[in-house]
């Protein structure tokens, strides 16, 4: 049996777990429940000043984790490349100016393009922004999304992939998301997060569950306990790896998102000492 | 650049594909469409008289593929294992009366037990119906399900498993069915592909597209064409690989299904030829 979480100290949400709050609340309202630390969504960043949103996350006693998310690089067409290459910088500065130490990146895919092709144009715009990511002393994240989002999403399917990626680029400020939802059906998943922590490419972690049944592609995530990943061995399987990070719970879900969101945490925190 | 389909000398439609028609149905508009091959689901013989639908099928022109499907072997409950061996013994009976050399085998999913443990009850379950296969002559055949249905459906998600598990088996009575639906995404695919054929273990292909978006985690399958699948590509690797036996047209589709039957056979011959 996995170790038991005991405490808080290693929670943290992202913002869009709890997707009817703006930053502030979520700032406030994880604080007030004792979340350690936060991982911000660019939507709760939109109009915002990002000096001010800075102080508001310094002045709290979380830290913050991550900004989520940049990406999206493989297109059949030039300019939205070019583009996906200025929307990653603009990430790459938010991250650095919030005093987020990692960018997390969902790889994307174009589904007029083979596969191997969307990786390729995913290996170039990591590349390209890289100089920039370094400068700002900001880590990609390179996250594995599940296959079924390998038409629009991600052509980064598995962690293998994934780092196989990350060590053919083999920089410091590259390396790679482990989120269970996305990965827990591999039956290579406990080797391939051993290559990843030996190779030192884990930058995170990502938490919630898989439902039976699943009814929506995007929405319809679970909390830890309401589905059939079981998130305590894999977290284990990442701590024997060396992981010593976050335990960030993201989850989208129709559901969650329509009940109290305070009531929600309580929820979450209940589960997360139960079922993570 | 694939070669191309010239005629329909290998096309087989699978009659959930037509899913408002029965199985007489299917046969006359089938057999009017020079289709040459069926595959029968079993709902279509619900309350059926076996020996008539033997003769309805031995009178067409059209030959009789494989019966789908079997499987669902994973269970908690040793009385559902149970209940799931005396479906599998039905099922084999129905394909041996109706003169179909194979069985298609769905092999099931328990979300209350580790993936691993329901991978052992599909071995466990199918050499236990082997010996009435072999003595009804009928073929099962593993089909591995994309990880999407991991939680519910499948433990067995990717072609190398279905293959690992063929080869452990080693029985002229055992193969795998291989759809690209389920496999299109995984970078693996050609060399488990050959791997299959030099093992002797292709017992069906089966083609339909992922549609992008998918808005339905079971019936938004497209016809090949609608989305991201390269299927001839796929098709090309097969017939690399020694096969030779028919492409069966296999699509679970609300839209499809709502449309008159008829010219739903005229998109699928127009697709076949052109996307397949």
């Amino acid at each position: 049996m996995p170790n038991r979480i005991k405490d808080f100290s290693k929670l943290c949400l992202h913002t869009i777990t709890n997707k009817p709050w703006n930053l502030r609340q979520c700032v406030e309202n994880y604080s007030a429940a004792g979340i350690s630390g936060i991982t911000v969504w660019r939507n709760v960043l939109k109009d915002q000043n990002l000096n001010e949103m800075r102080r508001l996350l310094d002045d709290s006693p979380m830290k913050t984790v991550s900004v989520a998310r940049g990406g999206f690089f493989p297109s059949a067409e030039k300019k939205k490349r070019q583009e996906a290459i200025d929307d990653n910088l603009s990430a790459i500065h938010e991250a650095s100016t919030l005093g987020a130490p990692i960018l997390v990146l969902v790889p994307g895919s174009e589904s007029r393009q083979p596969l191997e092709k969307s990786r390729e144009q995913i290996m170039e715009g990591i590349l390209k922004v890289l100089p920039q990511a370094h400068d700002a002393n900001v880590k990609l994240a390179i996250e594995p999304l599940h296959p079924m989002y390998a038409g629009d999403r991600s052509a980064v399917n598995t962690l293998a992939q994934a780092n196989q990626m990350a060590e053919q680029i083999n920089s410091d400020f590259v390396g790679v998301a482990i989120d269970v939802y996305h990965l827990w059906w591999d039956s290579d998943l406990h080797g391939e997060i051993k290559r990843c922590g030996k190779n030192g490419n884990i930058l995170a972690f990502h938490i919630c569950d898989w439902n039976v049944p699943t009814l929506d592609f995007l929405n319809d995530r679970g909390l830890m306990g309401d589905g059939c990943i079981n998130v305590p061995e894999i977290r284990e399987w990442m701590e024997e790896a060396g992981f010593n990070g976050f335990n960030e719970v993201e989850i989208f879900s129709d559901k969650y998102w329509a009940i109290n969101q305070n009531e929600y945490i309580g929820k979450i925190k209940n589960a997360y000492l139960n079922f993570s």
